[in-house]
């Protein structure tokens, strides 16, 4: 529980940036030279590797060194902490629904 | 589409964190006086106030102010801006998948 929790920290924070986002979606595209990349993005390649650093240890993308060339895959299921957090809260929230619900249903059965 | 993302960062920012993720789930069951919800996570009230401000000013939840009490209110359709965020992801992942999938294809008509 402690482990998805700090996952969770770590890739809400990952996300919580423009830039960061835009390589996630850009690798939703296809694997993607770090060279490549930092093209897209208007910044210093220093600046552009402290973004990639955190990305990779948010577990969202990996990082493969072959020869002289760094490539970027993203790893979609990471992102499925995501819809498992929001199916969680769903979760949370028909829970009240239904409480809601049988409330209704009680105090109508028991009216005079 | 900049306001977009600055509301992305926003939310994403304002769930990085355990405790104002704890809040959201505590009030997916239902609006809290911040004095109840206080109780509940380990933390001075300054602590607290500091995480609830945050989660206002991301728009994820609402406080108001009746007599001496003030209640938080959970803004569900806030959530939302992480399953659009995620489904745009989705479309990226299946238009690569569609260009592959033509790609073989054309291949294999123009084998001899």
């Amino acid at each position: 529980m402690a482990q998805y929790s700090a996952a969770l920290d770590d890739v809400f924070v990952a996300l919580a940036d423009p830039t960061r986002r835009g390589v996630i979606r850009r690798l939703g595209r296809g694997p993607t030279s770090v060279g490549d990349l930092a093209r897209e993005f208007p910044m210093t390649l220093p600046s552009f590797m402290k973004h990639v650093r955190t990305l990779e240890s948010s577990g969202l993308i990996s990082t493969l060194k072959a020869g002289r060339v760094r490539t970027c895959v993203l790893n979609r299921e990471r992102l499925a902490v995501l819809d498992d957090w929001l199916a969680e809260q769903r979760r949370v929230w028909e829970d009240r629904t239904d409480r809601l619900e049988s409330l209704v249903t009680s105090t109508e059965e028991n009216r005079p």
